[in-house]
């Protein structure tokens, strides 16, 4: 089979056999492709498509292009959830030792940051000592023992997913429904789960920004996962204004251990319940969502979910001091106040703004191989629908002069009210 | 420009600024851009097409990519042919002649042979002796001297184009009209001529199958020459059958002088006057076109175009005996016949079929590198619509494999008729 011959039948709009797809992904792992015959086969399936058919063989290929997890013999049911990202969404970290708390095991590898949307391990990071590159050995050991793990992609998972992800970031390929199915599929498809829930965020601070587009994401994220054998649920959620009040590192961290603990926002709190209650039920632990949801909310009241949070800081070398105490996750920024009140009610705030702030401050990659700096942050005064405070937002920074970048782009990023606006509901839909 | 903002614009099928293509053409020339870029781009733009004004864009660009050849100090009207390729298509060696001994300076760069197809440089250096590199100050003088030279594309002319070439090749994005327009054209430019006749092959032996594709890349062809102000005509010709009776290289040559002195078959003849004609017409030589073809008839009838074939074989270093006498051609092949014949009319004849018979015999490239054998060929004993001979070919061949090879394909290669068929018009169309 011949590179060239694959790539004018996909220029052609043609469907791909498994043997072309499979050819296909095995020379992006092992390089039997130049780069310019992948990144002409990934430009000709963003232009052209692929079916169903052929993103499911995509993703599958991609999962078998190097090591799957093998958790069978860990009892429980495996179910992860997976968010598309958006700002300030630190769902993973509350959600994942609630399900656990519930019985659910959660194997959860993650990614990272970039652009102006946070990623879990950067966050875990911020947590002093925190390992987020545990051996698969050490990674199945702690979701046996404390029912949830939470590493990166080791580097012998997916790798044809780690070389056409590369690629496509630098030849306009990102935007394109199956091969963001793939690339998110196969590492899920890899953890060795039975089911998964997906986050499909939509608005201006996610990636799809219409809703269409986004519910077309979420169908083809569950017909794949479906065709490859798991059970998946998609919700749909609003991301135009922040998740919860916290964005930057150490802040959401302290903000998801707040909420552990009962005190979170109210959106934050709604949405992790929800999406750790459909866990449970994909997991076989309840009949309906709304018992699934009273045995999560159970798992906050009862400080269970604190105690798996506190015991995945510790099995994973982090200091479980930061759960009673956030002082060790901001050592050395300095706080201010930015941003003038101008009327009753906030009405909008952008999530993207405050993404790109935060990154302004150094808490941001423009690309993979830049450093973060996770003490620096923002939280929101105020959400939209609420009534004014003195200042817009609270800053923790460290230098001046990424401060006053910041306060450039967070003073754009707030619209306000003279009266009650009405507020958009957080989940948009959803997908069983 | 960041080179991943100019591959998205065009994936999502934005016309491209002319800043934007010239950041393009530069970094295929310069190296600004890795591989993988450049061959993301160009499939962007096989898929969603460029406007007639993007496509003049790319032409100017890729041929300021490198050295413009000046004419200007030449008297006379520098006007050249450019063939999209076929089979026995040895026009160039006929029409370049009669229009240089009609007043017509020919400053021609032509391209080798790929596939099923023959190129001119190829067939010329089957002529023992004659050299196709001479530098632009032999090529220039040449055209004074003589009024036709004929030679290949220099490392200087477009590089840009060089470079996509071979990038297009690898990466199935060489059916892309505008590619193949900015391809031609760029290098027409950068020889120096005012003015151009297209001569587009349609057709089971040429590029473009249909007659609308090959009207599509004729318009293509014509509106992105004139938008860089050249005049060009285009003329849509039948490639079904091989054009005349000589396929492969010393064959073409032989073909080539006998039509030159009056004894071709008629419709090499016919359409190498016809083209000439144009050449004639366009320089401003003869005010209509029935005045072009009388004077083109008459450069033949007094052996004026077949003085100018000599004077340029000398000129470029090749055996002028080959102008009396064929045997310098075919060293060393010998002949034999092929082909039973089974009806009393050909009906047709497969121009493919036959191309890739002779390279079966070792007259064709799979790739680019690879060495040909100028004695090998074939020759039609009868063409379609002529009654039957004893055999269909006569063959010259170098081995007994190659020759079995070449028979397996030429025995397939033509059907017949027991009444005499119609017969297609060899010109199909004109834009002029």
């Amino acid at each position: 089979m011949r590179a060239v011959d694959v790539i004018k039948k996909k220029r052609d709009g043609g469907e791909l056999t498994p043997a072309e797809i499979d050819a296909f992904v095995a020379a992006a792992a092992g390089g039997g492709w130049p780069d310019y015959q992948l990144s002409a086969l990934l430009m000709a399936i963003c232009c052209r498509g692929m079916t169903p058919t052929e993103t499911a063989r995509l993703t599958r290929a991609m999962a078998d292009s190097g090591r799957r997890v093998d958790l069978s013999d860990i009892p429980g049911p495996k179910v992860d959830k997976h968010s598309t990202g958006g700002v300030g969404d630190k769902t993973s970290l509350i959600l994942g030792p609630l399900a656990a708390a519930c019985g659910v095991k959660v194997p959860m590898m993650s990614g990272r940051g970039l652009g102006h949307t946070g990623g879990t391990l950067d966050k875990l990071e911020a947590i002093p000592g925190f390992r987020v590159n545990l051996s698969i050995d050490e990674f199945r050991a702690a979701v046996r023992d404390v029912g949830i793990g939470m590493i990166g992609q080791t580097a012998d998972v997916a790798p044809a997913d780690k070389k056409l992800y590369a690629l496509r970031d630098v030849t306009g390929t990102v935007e394109s429904i199956p091969l963001i199915t793939a690339s998110i599929m196969s590492k899920k498809l890899a953890e060795g789960i039975d089911a998964l829930v997906l986050d499909v965020k939509v608005g201006r601070g996610a990636f799809m920004k219409t809703l269409p587009e986004a519910r077309a994401l979420a169908e083809s994220l569950v017909t794949v996962g479906r065709a490859n054998g798991l059970k998946v649920e998609a919700v749909l959620t609003n991301m135009d204004a922040p998740l919860g009040r916290a964005v930057g590192h150490a802040n959401e961290v302290w903000e998801s251990i707040e909420t552990l603990k009962g005190n979170g926002p109210k959106d934050l709190e709604d949405l992790s319940v929800h999406l750790a209650a459909r866990m449970v039920r994909l997991g076989g632990l309840a009949d309906t969502l709304e018992a699934a949801e009273a045995k999560v909310r159970a798992a906050i009241a009862d400080g269970s979910a604190l105690a798996v949070f506190r015991r995945m800081v510790e099995r994973q070398g982090g200091d479980p001091l930061v759960v009673d105490e956030p002082q060790p996750l901001f050592s050395g920024t300095q706080g201010t106040t930015v941003g003038e009140w101008r009327g009753a009610y906030v009405a909008t705030v952008d999530a993207e703004a405050v993404g790109r702030a935060v990154a302004a401050l150094g808490g941001g990659r423009a690309t993979v191989a830049d450093q973060i700096d996770p003490g620096v942050g923002v939280r929101l005064a105020a959400k939209p629908g609420e009534v004014g405070r003195a200042k817009q937002f609270e800053v923790d920074y460290r230098d001046a002069a990424s401060l006053l970048a910041a306060r450039d782009i967070l003073e754009s990023a707030v619209s306000f009210a003279d009266s009650k606006p009405a507020q958009q509901p957080l989940i948009l839909d959803v997908i069983a």
